[in-house]
């Protein structure tokens, strides 16, 4: 096992680095269909939440809450789901998403329900600055 | 809005109560597929995690980790999954379920999959009978 954290590739594939936060990597899933943002603590091995210290647990609670208040900002969501699922890619890693009564997948939840449709490119850049600028001074 | 905590009767319907922890309602949902704790923070008018106070996102985290770390002994599961979704019960709760790589949605999440399958009686007072071994000293 690795000693050092390295982006699991499923989620370098499927996620736009935005920033590094205090604990975590913060990504922005290249799918359209929702403001999908994932953190992803750097801690080598871990797997499950539980499997962060107390300490860092506190911090990636600091981090949901803040990428909640800019999603929130951003695109007045009916709601916020968060999850730590990972059982397909075993890098822990807590989605962050924002929700909307009449997005493809409500009530139920966005995986698995279709496959992802990446950005146009002009869309990406402008969504990746206005999480930058949300989130420049988030700590 | 209720200024005093009430179990929403979604929750009230589908999860049997196990105990009270420092901040959360503790349930078991009833259904015999997964192992499938909910955490229910007992403050009144919380929809999303962000909604909580800092001190209580933290008190949430450890109670995340005594329920995963007892499922975990419990059951010996692959994976645990943590998530706050709500997006039909407007009453802010955690689930906290078991994972197994042969379950009927593996490696999908499970809600949604199948219909709940509540639990034969002596099997429900098993289960709750062994949480409650499992947290009675749980802080």
């Amino acid at each position: 096992m690795s000693e050092s954290f390295e982006l699991h590739p499923d989620l370098a594939r499927d996620g736009i680095e935005v920033m590094d936060l205090r604990l975590s990597r913060l990504l922005l899933m290249n799918d359209a269909a929702w403001p999908w943002l994932v953190l992803v603590p750097q801690r080598p091995n871990k797997k499950d939440f539980h499997d962060l210290d107390p300490m860092d647990q506190y911090r990636v609670c600091d981090e949901i809450t803040i990428c909640s208040q800019a999603l929130s900002r951003l695109f007045s969501p009916d709601k916020v789901n968060v999850a730590a699922l990972g059982n397909m890619t075993p890098q822990l890693h807590i989605h962050v998403i924002a929700r909307f009564s009449d997005d493809p997948a409500w009530p139920g939840p966005v995986w698995g329900k279709q496959a992802m449709q990446p950005y146009p490119a002009h869309q990406l850049e402008e969504r990746v600055k206005a999480l930058h600028q949300e989130l420049k001074h988030p700590l």
